[in-house]
């Protein structure tokens, strides 16, 4: 490497006009304009157009003609204005060019499988394949460059805040609770393994046992899950922890590193405070616990008029405990059959049984069930959800969850298909009040809806055992944008509350000792009040980045079933690595 | 918890004197004086003394009389001076007391298992199982302090540096070129298994050859390697990628990184530029390739002088090529012959023969092999090494590495034992021109002696084919008080250069193409010339702590055996995990 850069091209301006500059980056264009060559050179930073026009000498213009798209060079020239005419106000060095004296070709680069400029040239999975050429694209490397800038951010203000980043192993006891452990063989101990963290959980209330007070960490997270679609099998979280603190403080806290990471990287300012509903209004209002409130569309209860009609659904729903709930659709009495049955679809994949619906026109009700209302009831359902002539009502009629849930993906639905949503506002909202518990009917057991080491309403204490699905958590969502960016729980600290915990969960208290007998030792030895929360920062970036996967802002993401197509991870490993681990893989045998 | 904090102990100033505060922290003290209670609170940021007087209400002496070390409490008071003769200078907030209005048991502890205040009553591997009552402490809680801040001023410079932080993948493609791997298997994928990063490096090569130009990361890394004292299965490296660059710019950024993170964390200057020494110089001179050079004591030949004795070793091992070097060791004639036995010891354990000395006395040698040097040869010897009446001379004699490498640990020690190291200094050194290979010779084969992406000296690359091991690296070592800190080259950028390493190193090119045909394939698309530099940052924390050991700068470490004492960890999984994975593990077969 001959001509080293002496600038890069962010760095060319016009004040440097006249003066010697060499330049190193990737072709990224090259244009034969009758005899005069342009290049278009690219780095990290910006573009420059270098021109050798027909009176350079014949060896550099023969070296140009073989240059192609990618090439690696060096160029040493004259930074020069471009003619009035050839200015590109598109381009942040548009009025400049240098007229090139000497190139260096650093590497020659083959045709690459598709087009650097013209992503869309090549396929998702051919992308993967060859991540390190999809990465030059503009659309990543602003990603990855807002990615980097929203990881600083958050560290600057936690930083600011007192907190300590300390780090947590990655070789750690198995406990799958949740998910499941991804596992690491231990080679000097066989037969046992290590797991890798699904989250720093124990470890951060070990540091809060240990006094430090504040901590955060910005760190993988492992979890081995079955196949869904924008899941990667790590991911990354900003983990904090905090001694002496209850809900508000940690939310506090929460909220304010959100706002700005925001004003960093989008300069964007966040309403505040963070508006705060209960989980048990979010889903009546919104069907899901993650709304996207960017725009209004809001559940409402039919129960009342639903008793009073004729449809027999409604009414035999209602007698075994169930719920009917209505949604409006503005303008919606334009659906076809078809467009009504895509939307029942989609209910349907939330266990409903079925969609019914109602057209607003008169003033009256029409098809659908309009048949069961009487004209009074007409009425009080047109009054009571604010219908307007040309509207469609939804109704969903089933047990309280499922009614809600799968009302609450129509909506999501709607939102997009009916153009509801602001792309360019950000809408924030906490959850609180989560249950703590969830039944797992299958198992016939209970299952914590947060985490093990989540505290219970102390209001609600008294409920664990004769009613524990009525018992509130001490826990907390952040949702932005209809989706969940973090979420968090002021924890258990008592020995004594910890093993009730376990115990409520069907988790013996020798397991209990075996799996977390170091978290209920630590408790006796003056555990703090403490509290926490995580935010999923693969998702985060997402949002802030505009891109719709989690993909587009991971330098090496793997496919949905978990593998990197770039080098074939996992792949099969020498018999003498299996050997040394004692390990025999068992093809045949059904899991 | 009622009372919540109003201040921390380090917010409490002479200027609250009078108000009303509130704290919430750990017993560290309790003390009955006469039947006024004296309890020193203690949380992350200090300590403050509550006084309990006689006056104070019976409830509240009572509940004082049960507290014991450990205990979370809050405590509600006055902030007050303290009498003048109760004053404690050696405290930050020594002048003040609260006189304590309530108190909030806000969690019992039991008695620790070892003193918090007096960590020497527990041994280390009590302290290990019990590592969050250890981190309690003042020296683990400091040393986490430090490496946050070191931690944050490696990424402040860094990004001022327009670096840019990029996560790569943990579950990576299994690539067993240096150490081992740790693997984890895929259950989704059956025989198939990720490989846990022994370090990043294909990846940050690869994000050169997407051209982010600048690329770094705190990140953890993984070796299964053999018990070795003070060694960790997972450390930490502060890992950079540079493009465009050569040896010098890496080095640049590298040294300035390095006294930024001093000046930021111990207030300490560097002295710059730092020092360098070629591999060959630094053996001469130290015998090892990490001196310590907060001392002086020097190697040097004998070779000249060793022909002309009569000593037949000297003789016989100059003939088969080897090599004499000498060391003096400033008053070391009053060496007993026990000490010079236990030098003769530690270069045994590095593969010398025995150590021979003189001794010098009166101008003259007396002892040890000095009947085999005439008088000539004598004065000769003491005008080379400038030893002084009452100095020793050791000699080593042996293969070039093993007579400088012997007698470079004879030096380490000596600098310990004879207190010749001053320890408020820090000196680095940079060592450069390390050659490319090592003869592996049970093998019968090359080794990378940095690892195989390092690039050969491009005036050596003739050598490659015909002798190569004379060729020189482009790699460089960062040295600081004998420790290797970092290390680092400039990498091949070219497909052909990098299958020739390959083959040399004994990689048939299907290997090649199986384990590293993606890295080869970007070599192909426009690889620009890149290097860089990895920091072992767990070593560099420990010894800006002056601590010494690593597991003093972890907060979770794990044993010599790669055990978590605290969490038991590896340990035994559930059939079903291993199940799930279709994985068996067979105790009995002999790796």
């Amino acid at each position: 490497m001959k001509l080293k850069r002496t600038k890069r091209c962010h760095e060319l301006t016009e004040s440097l006009v006249g003066h010697e500059v060499i330049i190193n980056g990737w072709i990224n264009t090259r244009r034969d304009l009758g005899g005069i060559y342009f290049l278009d050179i690219r780095d990290r930073y910006g573009m420059i157009q270098v021109k050798v026009g027909t009176d350079a000498p014949e060896s550099l213009r023969n070296q140009v003609r073989k240059i192609t798209p990618e090439d690696v060079i060096a160029v040493r020239g004259i930074l020069a204005f471009r003619p009035k005419d050839a200015i590109n106000p598109a381009m942040s060095t548009g009025t400049l060019e240098i007229l090139a004296d000497e190139i260096e070709l650093l590497n020659k680069a083959k045709t690459p499988p598709f087009e650097i400029t013209r992503r869309e040239t090549g396929s998702e999975d051919l992308r993967l394949k060859y991540r390190y050429l999809d990465l030059r694209t503009q659309s990543l490397q602003k990603n990855l460059i807002l990615r980097h800038r929203a990881a600083q951010a958050a560290r600057e203000f936690l930083n600011q805040e007192d907190f300590l980043e300390i780090e947590t192993p990655f070789l750690m006891k198995s406990t799958p609770e949740g998910a499941r452990d991804f596992l690491v063989p231990s080679r000097l101990h066989v037969g046992h393994f290590y797991a890798l963290p699904q989250s720093p959980q124990t470890y951060k209330q070990l540091l809060m046992v240990s006094g430090f007070d504040k901590y955060y960490q910005i760190v993988k997270c492992f979890r081995d899950e079955d196949l869904r679609a924008d899941r990667q099998p790590e991911f990354t979280q900003i983990d904090l922890e905090m001694s002496f603190v209850d809900e508000k403080d940690v939310c506090d806290v929460a909220e304010r590193l959100l706002s700005y990471i925001m004003r960093k990287v989008r300069n964007v300012d966040l309403s505040m405070p963070i508006p705060v509903l209960s989980y048990h209004e979010a889903m009546e209002k919104y069907g899901t616990d993650k709304p996207d409130t960017r725009f209004d569309l809001q559940l409402f209860s039919v129960d009342m008029i639903a008793e009073k009609t004729s449809f027999q659904i409604f009414k035999s729903v209602l007698s075994a405990g169930g719920v009917i709930r209505g949604l409006v659709v503005p303008g919606g009495s334009t659906f076809s059959r078809k467009e009504i049955e895509e939307y029942t679809q989609i209910a349907k994949k939330y266990g409903l049984q079925g969609l019914t619906f109602v057209k607003v026109e008169g003033g009256s009700l029409s098809g659908g069930i309009s048949k069961f209302f009487t004209l009074e009831l007409m009425k009080a359902l047109i009054q009571q959800s604010n219908a307007k002539d040309g509207d469609l009502i939804f109704f969903s009629a089933d047990r309280w969850e499922t009614a809600l849930t799968a009302l609450g993906a129509v909506r999501t639905q709607l939102g997009k298909a009916l153009n509801l949503i602001d792309k360019e506002a950000y809408h924030a909202l906490w959850i609180h009040e989560f249950p703590l518990l969830e039944r797992n009917e299958e198992e016939n057991r209970y299952e914590a809806k947060h985490h093990p080491f989540t505290a219970p309403n102390p209001e609600d204490e008294g409920l664990l055992e004769t009613n524990p699905e009525k018992v509130r958590a001490r826990a907390y969502d952040l949702v932005l944008n209809g989706h969940e960016i973090a979420g968090g729980s002021i924890r258990i600290h008592h020995e004594e509350l910890q093993k009730k915990m376990f115990s409520i969960l069907g988790i013996s208290s020798e397991e209990a000792r075996q799996k977390f007998g170091f978290l209920l030792d630590a408790f006796q030895y003056g555990a703090p009040p403490h509290g926490g929360i995580a935010f999923g920062f693969d998702r985060l970036v997402m949002i802030l980045a505009g891109a719709d996967s989690i993909r587009e802002v991971i330098a090496f993401p793997k496919t949905t079933t978990a593998q990197s197509l770039m080098d074939n991870a996992p792949d099969v490993v020498d018999e003498k690595q299996l050997k040394e681990l004692h390990l025999k893989v068992e093809k045949d045998e059904k899991p």
